[in-house]
């Protein structure tokens, strides 16, 4: 257990017991590698603590994430830690019945999926549905301008309970770092490819 | 699966797939969070595989990583994925029958610890014993001189057969870094801490 000691003591009226448990949002973003890997390392430590965990893939390719997916499926089959449900962008969000891209181009198709995804985040969110939410590559549909920062920011502010949200993705909004409670940059200072080695599986995905 | 293409194609003799799997060195270092947190994501991948994982967890205190040694046991012993063993200085590495530090400083005692961690390592990757080593908080110990790093860099440099290691800690030594394949410097831009809000479990354990 960390033994590190705050540099200030805010004058809040809260007990360091109820700073300490106070929801997080916690932004990894950067050009550099591992930013959603340390979101689903994160959901290790929520799993041990029985918390609900919600993951929201904002991705199109189905592809990615498969081993963190399969691996946390194992565990919230367990019975011996939390639950997790995973949403995935790319095959169409669990809760949608049709894709709806009939005519639509595949931005549009692309975007739309990208909104509705963020109307059930703030549906589980009213819910306090889970404990964790991990919002995978969700900064680049806000970077695009596909989603309203401001209103996520709103969102997050406003959200009842104890619900920490993790967000991933490069080019987080300025808006979102500034609401976000933790930010780390993932920076890159070396990577295979720039070597001429693609990625490989167990590495990448 | 990533589709990126690399900006330069080497002449080194080898074919794409065959550059694609060599094994790889991968360093988190950086003063932010998330360096452990996306190593043990990435033993998710690596479980996924079926790859067997050796961790070893180069910190004095044994309460750290227990929401990662928790999930990832779990997994290694559902035989759905690859094995999982969990090695810790904290508690005394599991090969060794007695801590030996009568009349030895703490210091000493854990300078002596890490080294004995490291001969580990190296019998390991000598047998080829896992795929992927997780290696956390090793640059510690490299950066305090209590293990050589230069030693370090020729044993990870001629290892046999097809084994990634990555490596987390603050102040990876250059050496390190120079013959690393990945290196991500996990920056901090804000964090918690700097709110007055200290460690909670779920989230830093």
């Amino acid at each position: 257990m960390p033994q590190g000691q705050p540099s200030v003591v805010p004058d809040d009226g809260l007990t360091t017991r109820q700073r300490r448990n106070r929801p997080l949002v916690l932004v990894h973003t950067g050009t550099g590698k591992g930013k959603s890997t340390a979101a689903f390392g994160l959901a290790l430590r929520a799993w041990t603590q029985g918390w609900p965990i919600g993951v929201f893939q904002f991705v199109k390719s189905a592809k990615w994430r498969v081993g963190e997916e399969n691996a946390l499926k194992v565990l919230g089959a367990s019975g011996e830690g939390g639950t997790v449900a995973w949403h995935k962008m790319g095959e169409g969000w669990s809760w949608i019945q049709r894709a709806g891209d009939d005519g639509a181009s595949a931005q549009q198709t692309n975007e739309w999926k990208a909104r509705e995804g963020w109307e059930q985040v703030k549906r589980d969110l009213a819910a306090e549905t889970y404990r964790l939410y991990v919002l995978d590559e969700f900064a680049y549909p806000l970077h695009w301008g596909w989603i309203d920062t401001d209103e996520v920011v709103a969102v997050l502010r406003d959200r009842p309970g104890t619900q920490h949200v993790v967000i991933t993705g490069r080019n987080a909004p300025q808006a979102l770092l500034d609401c976000a409670d933790l930010v780390t940059d993932m920076t890159k200072v070396k990577h295979p490819m720039d070597a001429g080695q693609k990625g490989q599986k167990g590495i990448e995905w």
